[in-house]
């Protein structure tokens, strides 16, 4: 089948998507399932969403990405509504005084790559196949448009209930803050809209082509069984990373904290060649991974927790005592790697004193 | 002189007005030479305000209330500037589609009864000589229009900075709840305008003469000392209140915390008929005050901690040992004993389980 730049996505194809997407969130970006569900209902009420592609985008288009904004432990117990999702996008086009022609993905995620397509056919607009991130991270301001001078605001914060804010800030750490904190008041989870671009912005700042990789990764894991191939390798190969480690997990300690959830998990290797004891360490992702107490892998490139049988992901809030586990590293964007990217999203930013561990760079 | 309904405020009224409303603002309502300060800045650039009596305003005018919001201990150290207060105006004009055609005043207080004057110079609008209370209070849905229906939101809160936010909540406690957490990210202290109303709910829910109030006060200190008059009886028979307790400061424990300044202090008596101890309990302002172990005054009514000898009004961030107070109680806006505004702001609310002590009802 040939790829064409523009075409409509419906409900069959949500699962492939979800599944695809948990993978490239890192272990955050919210659980698959409930992304899933979310998009189905939104897809069944208002039909298919036409997804296009980030060439094909008018440069005066008024493009915003959609996302939930949290800790993944809360979100799996109170999921947004579609309504709630469409207030932000018309509370801030309110605020914009201009329209909203295009929907786009903040990040890679089981329900955040999930939540524009709701928003999306709700609209009755078409989504942007692109996100800001190439993965998921869990601040705002840790997205490729900061690195463009794009700002975070004017954003649109919205609750269950109908509370909403719309936050202007003079940088995008004071809209981190602010939204972390209405966010907290609000139950620790929110819809937000962020990052309002024209066409052209976007089309230089975004990743293109996340949610038809999300979609082919989701495909792999689905048909793998059937076609007698190893879920895990096919996930390697296609995002041209590699295996970590295999291991069971024997730990987790894992604590919502300052809207976050975050904690660490050990795993106990079975695969004799890899090392005996893995620690991957979290806030909503995963942002490091220890061998044997060395590090071996780090943000900003992904680290992505897959079932060692199957290759689903497995979301940081779903990790259990027993889970037998691949870890997998794949190359971010490489402009996460220039001195902007690390400063937002390396390991310092996150307290951890060391320069990023880098695929195919390692020690 | 006669009293005309329309007038102008100039420069030289302002430290009358600051200081009545600070006797107003019964502990809180920040510090009076901060808002003079302020109101005078922006008098002396942008010229006199026009003040307008309640009778007087068209029932379609757009009014605004502005004030300051925060912990007073912070409000001295770090004031406002005349940008920060016309930018929210100009943020709530633009998030209503809305022309403001009249500012107001919150509450009456030493800064919150002068930052009116400081928008409303600054935008060349006209001021209403009313507030919201009658005196000060602490939360944000503590005002006389949240018992007429008038929704607190939508409301902007901005910070020194830049920095701002528009809120618009599904109730009054949820706009006090998000604009406190925005508060204390903003550094302790913002600029608010909240309660948007029309003339005609603003003369249904507004105090009349506040404004006016103040100004007679404030002269009647300034005259007291040269027409040997005791002070503080002029202010207790302008009130219709009374004398409570006469002592020294003896203890004061204050701290700075969930944004608001909260404490007691202990007087000692220096008059032999009063008893022996006086605690007064507040946050930001006074709102129990026991003597002897006996709650003998407290919220809705006012209670306003005066120097002794000159009748100045001592704010609770001002409170330190030695000083030689007053205390006198003055009866509230007869709205505010209403079921309904003892629900909003009767001790009850505050955490004291007990009914209120009447002026003039007390055991």
């Amino acid at each position: 089948m040939a790829t064409t730049k523009v075409s409509f996505v419906d409900v069959e194809d949500l699962p492939d998507i979800a599944a695809g997407a948990a993978i490239l969130g890192t272990g955050g970006g919210g659980d698959p399932h409930i992304g899933r569900l979310l998009a189905a209902a939104a897809l069944r009420r208002h039909g298919p969403v036409r997804l296009v592609g980030l060439d094909d985008l008018p440069s005066d288009a008024v493009v915003l990405p959609v996302s939930l904004m949290g800790a993944p432990t809360v979100m799996v117990e109170k999921p947004p509504s579609v309504d709630q999702v469409a207030l932000v996008v018309d509370t801030l086009a309110g605020y914009l005084g201009r329209a909203v022609t295009h929907i786009a993905c903040a990040e890679a995620g089981g329900v955040n790559s999930l939540i524009p397509f709701v928003a999306a056919a709700r609209l009755d607009v078409p989504l942007v196949d692109a996100d800001m991130m190439g993965r998921a991270f869990p601040e705002l301001q840790m997205v490729l448009p900061s690195l463009y001078g794009v700002p975070t605001t004017p954003m649109v914060i919205a609750d269950e209930k109908g509370n909403r804010a719309v936050l202007d800030t003079v940088d995008n750490h004071w809209a981190e803050r602010l939204a972390r904190s209405a966010t907290i008041d609000m139950g620790c989870t929110a819809v937000i809209a962020t990052c309002p671009m024209t066409g052209q912005q976007a089309g230089e700042s975004l990743v293109p082509g996340t949610l038809t990789l999300c979609r082919e990764l989701g495909r792999l894991l689905r048909t793998s069984k059937a076609e007698h191939r190893d879920p895990v390798d096919g996930v390697v190969t296609r995002l041209r990373g590699g295996r970590l480690f295999s291991g069971k997990v024997v730990d987790v300690a894992r604590r919502t904290v300052t809207g976050f959830a975050r904690g660490e998990a050990r795993l106990s290797g079975t695969d004799e060649h890899a090392g005996g004891e893995l620690v991957l360490r979290f806030q909503n992702e995963h942002l490091i991974a220890e061998v044997d107490g060395v590090v071996r892998a780090s943000v900003p490139d992904l680290l992505c927790t897959l079932d060692t049988e199957t290759g689903t992901a497995v979301t940081t809030e779903a990790l259990r005592y027993g889970q037998r586990l691949t870890v997998i590293v794949a190359p971010a964007d490489p402009r996460w790697h220039t001195p902007g990217g690390i400063e937002l999203a390396g390991p310092r930013y996150f307290g951890y004193d060391m320069d990023p561990v880098r695929f195919g760079e390692e020690p």
